[in-house]
């Protein structure tokens, strides 16, 4: 159990891409998108996960992971009714790591920096490639995206 | 991942509680009742559990269970729109282990008891205290009975 902390914002530019450390491949669906009960299936290279995220309170949510069998995470994947394909890619910042998501197929071309944050009033530095904020807006919830597709919008 | 057949029936009388040989209390909740994608959050006297089913094709369902804290399923509980409260009784009769819930608070006093078998048409001898099957009426499901008490019947 963990209460999640998280900024988001578009990018500004693709200068972001010459500082990513690590990348890695991510598809994910919802059983449940329910804003106040979201439960997220994800394979991540190889490893499963199932995610619990409770009710959003500003840019607080509370959260629950669990590493499950990759076999599981196939099979429950296809319980999904949409899914989402991504790369994340990872950049270690002025002391933060920011997550870099690259949307692939219907949500294509959007990209979103995540930054994960101890508390609602943490300090941290703006890349320069940082675009505006949306982290409020919750059109960019990935479960969201799963059923709205970015190039519908 | 399994594939779970289980057998519904109501009772006939209270012959049965004589033969009960274990007994546990239960407080489950859903985070997702969708008959395709159900996901139940669950308190089994000391140990958490959370346990996705997928769609229903007869009275065969696809199931994945994970043990989690007990901390989280309390926690998760609280995320859940309904929850419900049974004791679980069980009881070996000729070689199956058969599985009485018998429902507190708002779905008292239904009493139903379910047994799981490893093929459809698995061989099984009927108790004379077990009363009409109901495996294929939906509103025995404990998902819709979260949300539509059996005293609103």
């Amino acid at each position: 159990m963990a209460i999640e902390i998280e900024r988001k914002f578009l990018l500004n530019g693709d200068d972001w891409r010459s500082e990513v450390q690590q990348s890695s491949r991510i598809a994910q669906g919802y059983l449940s998108s329910d804003p106040e009960r979201v439960v997220r299936v994800r394979l991540r290279d190889n490893q499963g996960f199932i995610t619990i995220k409770g009710k959003t309170a500003g840019i607080e949510r509370l959260e629950f992971e669990y590493e499950i069998p990759v076999a599981d995470a196939e099979a429950l994947l296809k319980l999904c009714p949409n899914t989402l394909d991504k790369t994340r890619h990872l950049i270690d910042f002025a002391g933060h790591i920011w997550e870099i998501d690259e949307f692939h197929g219907k949500n294509s071309p959007l990209i979103i920096a995540e930054l994960e944050l101890a508390s609602s009033d943490a300090n941290y530095i703006k890349p320069a490639w940082l675009g505006a904020e949306v982290s409020n807006d919750s059109r960019y919830f990935n479960s969201y995206l799963s059923e709205h597709s970015y190039s519908t919008w």
